[in-house]
């Protein structure tokens, strides 16, 4: 049996490229899974958007959202235990027998307190800490605490988060050196390990760059049917006549709908390109081929939040049975490491 | 009503300086309020504790002689709340909320830190956070924390801990003027004050320098009849035969005697001094005066050490009226902060 654990932090509204980057890799994760009783956590970190959100209203709505994405992209709440961060108090009893752990010098050098850092000194700020909450500065003991809540395995993540499992990885090793495992317990911490997400190719935006909210060039992941249509008319394109022969390979329009299309459809578009195509018939088709793909999710993700008792009812759940299991390691770490 | 918080932390066995310094003026306090809905609640700090300590057996050990240290010395538990620090999780909830607002900033210039980087540099180690976790990095948050998971309205503190409470209040007026408190709510967080303990006379050690561990100079508050006798054998006097009047203002022994006796007993002694005494009689009287204080705590205190069920009956009272307390603070604000 194996545990993986997933955080999911806010992103406002998540666009194509979140979708086939992360969104997408993360469920077909869980259906590929071979056992039947490895288990599947995704937590809502609305503690962790704590270090940057100052408004309730906001927070609450942010985790109604990220709930309803999920279970309309797919998650199956009776495979996947999906709950609040904030739910969950034995969390923070976990971070503070971490804190009491971590070398304050570990901080120092962790990545997103180091960037914020640097940012000040790029602006000239003379007191590098300013506009550095402790929270900010602390973040990476609270990953580690809902890693190790719940005796994880595996945390898929970015190349980017390596170090945060390395940082729970030696906190657990020390701790595991530090203290005895209770009767009939095999370790005081499960030391997780990061299961490193492979490179999904970059999904690009309606200008050819990397999809990406700065840029402004993103499609929303819920647009509407007709919304879409406007989003797609303004893929750019080159200026070739409908029947000049065209390279797929230099079509924006091509590459978008080769993240929907069935190999049989792509290879089809391929033979009209080759053919000679007109860019208007390519939109079109790829709006088809798009709407087709996420109108279901659309219809679930804008019912569940108009009606948010059900998002209500599986949070809840996915609270009580998170809290069970969390409470068991609770009790076993607290027996390690405070006698009782 | 008012309400007032005390956390204590371990010591180790306590002394005369602790018991007349500390342990006395705060059960003092106590009796002499004025109020009988005012609320104190007292908790043994065992998750401060664990910033230093690194072994369950002797957190646990500390837990029950401070409990049984305090209950021996007259705590009343019908009056005062006391409590295990670490038997409330929601102190851990209210501590990352209060993290997040907390610039990093003020933690860089509190005491405690401080000292712990001024030592090292001292010591000529080129990492000034050498040996420093992040818990004791962290504590004067958790302290505020502790403060206001209650509403406290006062904390009596020494002098040096007064930069505690006001760290803990700015938190709560940047709080409370960031979120809005609940229909029917005053505040997010109450403000707690600083009550700064007035000056209490300095108990003088065996030798005549302060009473410290330190300087090895020290009686244990529940030392036996016995080990009482051979202590006080040890105060430093001069060798001024028995016949000669003697200055009661240069004697540790006339000074330790001040700490018991009654006002005539006092102005008693001091005449025996003026018209000359022997100093094994007036180690004699001491001994018996001093073991007259202290015995029925003694009593009490081993007592509940041999049995220690009924420490543990009390402590859990204590956390089941903590805990409605807290529950209902952290309600409040999580509301406020988290939106739910």
């Amino acid at each position: 049996m194996k545990t993986i654990l997933t955080g999911i932090k806010a992103t406002g509204v998540p666009h194509w490229g979140n979708y086939f980057g992360a969104i997408r890799p993360a469920l077909d994760m869980v259906s590929n899974l071979k056992h039947k009783d490895d288990r599947f956590y995704f937590f809502i970190a609305d503690y962790h958007s704590l270090t940057s959100v100052r408004d309730p209203k906001v927070m609450e709505e942010y985790t109604y959202e990220v709930a309803a994405m999920w279970l309309a992209c797919g998650l199956d709440p009776e495979r996947v235990t999906i709950y609040r961060q904030s739910d969950i108090p034995e969390v923070m009893e976990l971070f503070w027998m971490l804190t009491c752990h971590i070398p304050k010098g570990d901080l120092n050098r962790a990545h997103a307190y180091k960037a914020a850092r640097d940012e000040n000194e790029a602006r000239g700020q003379e007191d590098l800490d300013h506009g550095v909450n402790a929270g900010l500065f602390l973040y990476p003991v609270l990953m580690a605490a809902d890693i190790m809540l719940f005796d994880s395995d595996f945390v898929p993540v970015g190349k980017d988060q390596v170090q945060h499992i390395e940082m729970a990885r030696s906190i657990a090793q020390r701790m595991n050196g530090l203290y005895k495992a209770p009767k009939g317990e095999k370790f005081v911490l499960k030391e997780p390990k990061e299961l490193i997400q492979s490179e999904v190719a970059t999904v690009i935006g309606l200008d050819g760059r990397k999809m990406s909210k700065s840029y402004q060039n993103s499609i929303p992941l819920f647009a509407t049917e007709n919304e879409l249509k406007k989003l797609i008319n303004r893929v750019t394109t080159d200026s070739l006549p409908p029947e000049v022969p065209k390279r797929p390979e230099d079509s924006f329009l091509f590459k978008f709908f080769e993240l929907f299309g069935s190999e049989e459809e792509i290879a089809n578009l391929r033979k009209r390109y080759e053919a000679g195509v007109g860019w208007g018939e390519v939109k079109q088709l790829l709006h088809a081929k798009a709407n087709e793909h996420f109108s279901p999710m659309r219809e679930i993700y804008f019912s569940l939040m108009n009606d948010r008792s059900k998002i209500d009812t599986i949070l809840k759940e996915g609270a009580r049975k998170a809290s069970l299991d969390a409470k068991n390691v609770i009790r076993r770490v607290k027996q390690s490491v405070m006698g009782r």
